[in-house]
């Protein structure tokens, strides 16, 4: 599948402005993995799509998640903000025959992180949370951490979502408090 | 054991400072299971013993971890001020003959709190970290939310410890954040 068949599908089921915020992050990702050296096609391709579930109704998006043994059921216990990344990545392979582990994880794990995340999940991570229309507090910094390291501004992004959610009392999902001791245990060494 | 036996004992191997402290966690501990209905036996003698291994050698801190299966050896990969729980419970069995699951829980996860604690658990956390002697930022707020409810007040602190791990880029130990989720989705309900 080419990128720009990609975001066409994506534009298709997405509204206006969720759409242009995927085109951001794809651009955006495209210069991280410019600036750390990773695959133009799959990190392009995974930005392209990581929202592709993402105005679906909760229903379906619900029925996928029970469907698919490859997707975690704990999800269903958390908010549903967390499940069009696990059910994108499993559209990407239905409906678009990507059936790529680099691709299909940095979509599935783009809003969450993970323990031992690839280059490529970095940086899809990472473009969704700094693309240029993003405006909280922490991004600015989060945007200069990302010119010096893909691991740091990884960390940097976790550890404010992680202030966050604990700010509003919400859960944080088992994944993200794994990446942040991961990316954490990798900068104290 | 009585509960100033268990004191004397932690008196003969602390410093006298961590040993006023261990009498301020074990009055604050009886003052809050009289609030909420708790153990004072229970919560009396874990409180009395929670910080008894915590002036020894981190080698021998280190072998108990080592040689006890039933402490969790991830404990080795984490900050050496969480060992001392762990071992602590298990010294009170070896040494004082303290077989109950109740107190020896409440000492193993005096530090890191876990999903699933008992009131007696909560009560010496919760003793531990607003005890008079403490004074950081959030023990104040702390104190009053100990006023209003058990649960409300190990979620606050939980917080409040993640958030200063995370300021200073230390790990979480993953029951710590378990506690939270479970703390935060019982609040929510």
């Amino acid at each position: 599948m080419k990128i720009e068949e990609a975001l066409e599908e994506s534009k298709k089921v997405l509204n206006s402005k969720r759409f242009e915020h995927v085109e951001r992050v794809t651009d955006t990702a495209f210069d991280l993995a410019e600036r750390f050296q990773g695959n133009q096609q799959q990190v392009g391709l995974a930005a392209a799509l990581h929202d592709y579930a993402k105005d679906m109704e909760l229903s379906i998006l619900k029925d996928w998640i029970i469907a698919h043994h490859d997707i975690s059921k704990d999800l269903l216990a958390y908010h549903h903000e967390l499940w069009h990344g696990p059910v994108g990545a499993k559209m990407a392979e239905k409906l678009f025959l990507i059936k790529d582990d680099t691709i299909q994880n940095a979509i599935y794990w783009h809003t969450t992180g993970r323990k031992g995340m690839t280059k490529t999940e970095k940086i899809v991570f990472l473009a969704d949370y700094i693309e240029p229309g993003r405006d909280f507090p922490a991004v600015y910094q989060a945007r200069e951490i990302a010119k010096e390291g893909l691991n740091q501004a990884c960390h940097y992004a976790l550890t404010n979502s992680i202030h966050f959610l604990m700010s509003r009392q919400q859960p944080i999902y088992p994944a993200t408090f794994q990446a942040y001791n991961d990316f954490t245990k990798r900068l104290l060494k």
